[in-house]
This record gives structure tokens, C-alpha cells and sequence, in this order.
């Protein structure tokens, strides 16, 4: 290839790029609406004026196009939800971010008012396949992060030792999913000030100054 | 009209009520698995080997007729998870038996393995209209009938005074939907056993008998 090709190759895998990214971003946000078996490839050519050829370029069947959006959202909840996490002191604080970013990503995703994940964990628990095992497993590794997390927050003493942190991180996931119901079905005024409350007991439990003495505690 | 025609009206009417139920119980169930959207009124002609012009003669459109399925379901569910949970004694008793009752209403049910209320919860929540506000409806009824029975508890002196019911009423619903995420979704074996454990956390809390001396308290 010359030069000139080269440049050319790289400016058109560019395109297709940014094209694949503007179809992802369109169809994700459509999936947390519509649910993943609502996502057309002639939909989603006719919301982007886009052409059905052109799409199947991209994705080779409705599988592959809910795969990879499945893909796109999971990167976009890392973004907007992990790594911020990360960014907080290991222990309580980390925990605490971990579901103050929860609640706060399916807004800051840019994707659609609820979350992706909820939505396609419910419409997808009863239709086996790569998409369901594939979102069972970044479900299975949202909860690892918690329970991490909850490790880390024992390991610095932050909470007590009996905390069991598969069980505290189960019980977390349960305040994100009401919290979502409450958002997002009910649109209940209230619902940011009880997830707040209910994940205030969640931590007032897991803490060391509590009154919870333990046997062999001093 | 002479006897013999209230009698084949009466058989007639009965036979509608029969079709009707028979409808209803298959709708509900498909509800359940695909979505009220996926209910439509040739696949459930197909289904059931009746002709769409019967079916338009029972649901004159495919909103009465999710309007009719949600009927259908709440009756299903106030019969196999509230009423059995009104025969627990007042206090306590009733706050479990709600809770062992909504884990066990959707095979007793017979509906599908889900939850009925779960499944459209997500899929409507951005679809406004009556289908949606009938389902808000009934999800406050839920909640609130919870609250009742934690706040006769409170009366009965087996929870503190402090317990707000329907906070309880909240976190305990959360309960119930990461509970329903283990289990359809996960297919977690231990989903169960941390369905119970983290029910038990909530009822510590809440009793007089945990140490959380308060002000005032004797």
C-alpha cells in the first residue's frame, strides 16, 4: 500500500469506527427502552438513516448486534460507575461509592433514564443463550466488585470481621434494584432519600462501632 | 325469556367465564416470560386454537386486554401470597409469612417461574398509560400492605418503636427483588439460603430485643 492508501485505510476503519460507536450508543439506549428483542437491524437503519446493507456489515445477525451491545453497555458502566469508584479510599468510602455511582450511572451513561442491566437481566432470564450468559456474568462480576470491596473495608477495619461480604454485597444489589423500582416505575419523590436511609442501615450494621459485640471481641 | 333459555344463557355465560379464565391464565403466563408487548391478540389465538374474531369479542384491544391480564395476575397473586399470609398471626408472624409467601407466589401461582409484577415492573416503566398506572397501583398496594402488617408489629411490641414501616416496607422489597434476580437470572444455588439470611438481618433490626438502646427506652 502508499502512503495515501494507508492514510485512506485508517480514516475509513476511523469512520467505521466512529459509525459502529453511533450505532452501539443508539441501540443500547433503545434496549433499555424498548428490551434487547425490540432492537431491529431494519429499526435501527431506519432510526439512523442508515442502510439495512450497511448494518449487516457491522453485525452478521440480531445475536451478534445484542452481544455487542451488551459489550458497549458494560464499557459504559465501567466508565461511569467502576472506575469513578476507584478513584475513593479503600474501605467504607469505596463501598459507599460503589453505590452512589450506581444509582447515578444511568444518567451520567447517556444511554436512557433506567439501567441497562436491570432491564435486560428481566427480559432475559427466561431466554437462554451467549447474551444471557454473557449478562450473567458481568452481573456476577458487579457483585465480586462489592463483595471486594467489603473485603477490603474488613481489611482496614472499617467493618467487622463477621461481615459475610457475598451476603453484604447481595443485600446491596436488593437496595440498587428497589431503588431503580422506586426511580424509575414509581416515580416516588421519595426514593433517593430512602435508598440513602436504606444503605445507611446497610453500613451502620457492617461497622465496628456498632453495639453488636461479638464473643471474643474486647 | 322462558326457563329453558335463562338455563343456555346461563350455561353460555359460564362457558364465556370458563374461555375467559383459560385466556387470561395462558395471557398471564406468556405475560410473565415475554412481556405484556409480546401479548398480541393472533399469537394468542394461535396458542390457544380460537379465532381472533372470538378473541376481539372478549378484549376489544390489545390495551384491554393487558389491562384485563394485570387484573388477572393481581387476583392470582392476592390469592397465593396475601390472603395465606393473613392467616400468620398478627405481629411478626405476618411480616415473614409475607415475605416467605411473595418468594413462593410465583410457582404457586402457576403462572410462569417468574414474577408476573417483576417483569412488567421494567417493561413499562417508560411506557405511560393505564396498563402502567393500574400496575403502579397495585406495586403501592404491595407496599403498603407490608407497611401495615410492620406497623401492627410495631403495636404488638415485636419490632421497636422507632421502625419505620414503610422504610421496612422498602428495604424489604429490595429484598424480594434481588431474591427474584438470584434466582431467574443467577440461577444461584445458595439464592435461597441469602434470601433468608438477609430477611433475618432486616427482622434483627427491627426487633426490641436487638441492643440499639435508644433514648427514653427502659
Amino acid at each position: 500500500m502508499s502512503k495515501g492508501e494507508v492514510a485512506r485505510k485508517g480514516e475509513a476503519t476511523r469512520k467505521g469506527e466512529i459509525t459502529r460507536h453511533a450505532i452501539l450508543e443508539h441501540a443500547a439506549s433503545l434496549a433499555t427502552k424498548l428490551g434487547l428483542e425490540g432492537l431491529t437491524i431494519g429499526r435501527l437503519a431506519d432510526d439512523l438513516g442508515l442502510s439495512k446493507s450497511g448494518l449487516f456489515a457491522h453485525f452478521q445477525s440480531k445475536e451478534s448486534l445484542q452481544l455487542a451491545v451488551v459489550e458497549f453497555a458494560a464499557e459504559r458502566f465501567v466508565e461511569s460507575a467502576v472506575k469513578p469508584s476507584f478513584s475513593a479510599d479503600r474501605g467504607e468510602p469505596r463501598v459507599r461509592a460503589l453505590f452512589e455511582n450506581w444509582l447515578a450511572w444511568p444518567k451520567r451513561s447517556g444511554l436512557a433514564a433506567g439501567c441497562f442491566f436491570v432491564a435486560a437481566s428481566v427480559e432475559l432470564d427466561d431466554r437462554p443463550g451467549p447474551v444471557r450468559e454473557r449478562l450473567v456474568k458481568l452481573q456476577k462480576d458487579w457483585l465480586d466488585t462489592i463483595a471486594q470491596a467489603v473485603r477490603i473495608a474488613i481489611a482496614e477495619k472499617h467493618f467487622r470481621r463477621d461481615v459475610d461480604p457475598d451476603q453484604f454485597a447481595y443485600e446491596t444489589y436488593g437496595l440498587m434494584l428497589v431503588a431503580h423500582h422506586f426511580t424509575r416505575l414509581l416515580r416516588d419523590p421519595a426514593a433517593d432519600g430512602r435508598a440513602r436511609t436504606a444503605f445507611e442501615n446497610q453500613l451502620t450494621k457492617a461497622r465496628l462501632s456498632q453495639p453488636y459485640p461479638m464473643k471474643g471481641d474486647p
